[in-house]
């Protein structure tokens, strides 16, 4: 399958194009970047030194031709891009009868409302809304394996919801608010040059108090009410989150156990048991790693993930192989 | 007047003879190590060639002339030793007549069962642990200043009061346990070598799960149930708490600004409203930064603190200001 | 005496002003930045965190009417701007009368054709070059103290001079070129933002090679030749220097020894011997660390400053105290 | 072919281990640690959690009944172990009839001479030094195919020597002596707990100076003196060489260019020509990076790898390859 990446020049991008040149089912035809880009007609290895050799690949404008020329040569269009550039431009690919998978945030909410209230501009095509498949790979296969759209999931709600759509599906939440702590690399905030992410002002605090879009995402795909407050971390890849539940009255840490053997199949999820993850455990791996521990009805769950592969390109590949009935861990497992 | 420490070589040790020596009123008489220290006789500069010419000062063993040394020439004792060897050494001077200022935990807390309890042995001295006057230099100022014996207050406690006495004081805290979610620099672990601390194994990750002895220090010095879960973080010095309260109630964001305002006009706390602190903004600085957003109940509180300044050294050096009738930042505000 | 700060915004501006105000002799009496920055009427605590209530100063525009409260209210300007700014502006100031001190590359060359070369500009106003006193302060400090223009020298040349005069006075280097070389950290980069200063692009390499315009600032205040070879370090603050010398035939431990006694009792210079300089050692310290190691005709001399005190700010400070005839280590030495 | 790996502990017997567990054509049958190891029976994932799932295996303690099931199943032996260790060991598993690799610098030097003046000990086998492959994949792969034992070439070397045999060969050297300027991660100093590579501590400086004991690797390899000064970097992985060579008159840039076409079909070397390699652009990769620019005589090359891949494990590989007569990439080349 012949596979473009667009928004290829950013951190996900660069990820996703090093997957799919190593996939043995994809090819990669073609690398964009908007026709504005300074990026524009460089190799991705000028961008990534570590690719040189393997993405080698020239950086190409998101013209008219471009569109023409993806029309006649793509199976699968990844969506890399802005949140709003992506709601534009999948309506266009899908009527190309591309399969789209979307690694922004464009399809990812219920509703046009949603949209205006978390991420401040109205939805060109909310009907499409609950056509697209959310992809968290684990959990929603068959909708994705079956998609023309597919909305991969945030990477901040990639590790919660694995950590907490076992507890949920098992009934042992109390009704109370969940407390999710969490801290994301500085990839996380995008390749773009800013203030915020100059070498010497990179500092631990957390942004977005109450307002974080992946807020809403987590609660509409868990089921619960969170309370979500992502931080800024010194690292540059990897997300941990530090998960507080207050679970239903008596139960029992076997049945929390019982609870996350949902998963025990699954190849990219470690559960750890009362062992601890850390963002060292998952940078460059395509893993979640769950750890819990408990006393009485109080549930520390941590997750990490490495934001660029769980977190985006690797599930987005998970994705990508659901669409073509393979094992959705090809090229992930082992791979690193 | 005339000032030692004991333990001088670690971290908290060694920032606090650099205070010291730097004092307009004190004199640093002597600094000391355990007798089998392999860091005996070097000089603190060799420890810590950033303090060359500041602190050429040797590292004496702790022998019995040392006692005779100590008995004859100091004031004031530092104690910057484990636990455990501050339990044993805190009666010695003060039957000298010393006043005792100890970083350890060794006095912080209320009774032997607390000790066996979290920190795993049984305290020699309990008929002390009333009489040590907690040092928590902003709200305790008066028994501090006429203690013979002072626990300095903890690291992640000194944060953690800090943001939360106010709100409690002003009796807006509802009966729901507050989370505290901290992350410490890791010299906040120590200087001696572990694998732990290594260079290249250091990575964001919660430890002591529901155990930390800074749980119930928070709990008996702020008189409400906390969850408290520590995370070592990739940067040498600060601490950051995210803390997340569920306030009674009606309670309006007037109110809580209000509560705060028994702090405004302290000088080493500053005081950011709706803005955030960060690690960044207290490294090598003597405050505590606290900052507070509310959306209905719920309140999010953040106090960051340099773990070796406000944490340990700089509050030590607020409380001997404090027995000597100074201004208790003298020698902070300012200096750095 | 009233300063004010042309450039406050940057990495070096902001540790001037931080000087400043501490400083018992001086008054930071304004802080500007362009007319078209961004940062403009912010407070300089709102860029640094770290200086909340030391530097709650606004960043004022430099209009019109900023130069004529200059000229009425300022004694000393510094200039915290680029090299071309600081070409311009300098003689505005100095028909004011004002004393000014640049700490950008502006006024450090000898020739119009350095600057044509190594900056890429023609010098507006060559006529001043030779009367711009080298800001290097513990070897012109009579000059200093006189001139109404001081070029301070350069982060890089600032270690490598202190390191290496000592051994050209005393007659001990062969003809054979010099080679330095040198590591900073990202604040070296100033804190515009960039690609190459993202967090998640600084990488360890060398840049520059073979043009970089300290090699002639260098080359023309030793009087030898140089291969200077800067690299960018992942680290904020510092500069390391290696520097491999070919001596003299049968030069002498003795007369290596003999001739850094030059050095000996400035305050700022801490002469570590066989003993190595790091970063670590310097970083947020006003000192020059030199040590140097011999066998045969080979000396490796390492010096570590840091690039915002030594390497900017501070020395700027220095040069002021010997403008206004103090101690040259007034609000340096003992201050951090 | 079966493999064990001794000393599989420590980070560049846990990288050998993740790279033969995924090579096509090894089994990993053994990983050891010493008998007084703590580490030992424990999983070699627990101490690497990133590899949890892929590296489960138990540290066996290297007991007399290990060295008897290494007799019967194991074909290769790869040592990585301390270098007095491997002097030891190595003859043992050669009167077995195994291939020993050796990852120490046991076997890399010529004479008992050379191991007393640099390694500070007696060599035991001397006999053996002048049989012993010298493991620089790219240049000595006929010897290293048919060798019993081989000694995998050190980090610095690994980059040292490949970025100036090809001048060395094509007779462009001068006699003077080169410079070679290198900063290695903190792996490169082990995993083992020591004050020096606690994350507080680590600080860009330089050490050995004159007396490291890859200079003299270096010369007999490469047949030129050169002066090699390490220095330990603020970051996990990767080695970045600074060279300064200078040239015999007259050399040109097309001289020195075809002199690199020697490497240009090599798999594993990535000619820059005159781009700038960086760590980045390594770490995590198997490859060398060469870049250089040259001004007249002075020719500047920079040439980078990561010290556990081509540095240590990945050389090590590669030797192992050319034993079975395997393309001495497989398992390397677009495996990362």
């Amino acid at each position: 399958m012949n596979v473009v990446i667009i928004g290829a020049s950013g951190y996900s991008g660069a990820e996703l194009a090093s997957l799919v040149v190593k996939h043995p089912n994809l090819t990669l035809t073609g690398c964009y970047v908007s026709e504005g880009s300074l990026d524009k007609k460089k190799l991705l290895s000028d961008l990534y030194p570590e690719h040189l050799g393997l993405l080698d690949l020239p950086l190409l404008p998101l013209s008219e031709s471009a569109f023409h020329d993806i029309q006649i040569g793509a199976d699968y269009v990844c969506l890399c891009t802005d949140h709003k550039v992506s709601v534009d431009l999948a309506p266009r690919f899908l009527a190309m009868s591309k399969k789209v998978f979307d690694l922004s945030g464009g399809y990812r909410l219920a509703s046009n409302d949603d949209y205006v209230t978390y991420y401040g501009f109205e939805h060109k095509h909310p009907e499409l809304l609950n056509k697209a498949a959310y992809g968290l790979a684990e959990w929603n296969g068959d909708a994705i394996a079956e998609a023309q759209l597919v909305a991969v999931a945030g990477c901040y709600p990639t590790a919660a919801l694995n950590a907490l759509k076992p507890l949920q599906q098992a009934g042992l939440l109390s009704e109370q608010r969940i407390i999710i702590n969490a801290v994301s690399g500085v990839t996380g905030a995008g390749r773009k040059a800013s203030v915020g992410t100059h070498f010497c002002e990179v500092s631990l605090a957390p942004y977005g108090l109450f307002n974080h879009r992946h807020g809403p995402e987590i609660e509409q795909h868990l089921g619960h009410q969170v309370l979500f407050t992502p931080h800024l971390g010194n690292f540059p890849r990897g997300i941990l989150e530090t998960i507080y539940v207050q679970l239903k009255p008596n139960v029992t840490s076997v049945q929390v156990n019982q609870a996350y053997q949902v998963l025990a199949n699954e190849p990219l999820i470690r559960l750890l048991g009362d062992k601890i993850p850390s963002i060292k455990g998952v940078t460059k791996q395509p893993y979640v790693d769950i750890g819990w521990q408990q006393q009485g009805q109080q549930l520390i769950v941590i997750a990490a993930i490495d934001n660029l592969l769980k977190g985006a390109a690797g599930q987005a590949l998970q994705c990508i192989n659901l669409s073509m009935n393979l094992d959705h861990t090809t090229g992930l497992k082992g791979a690193f």
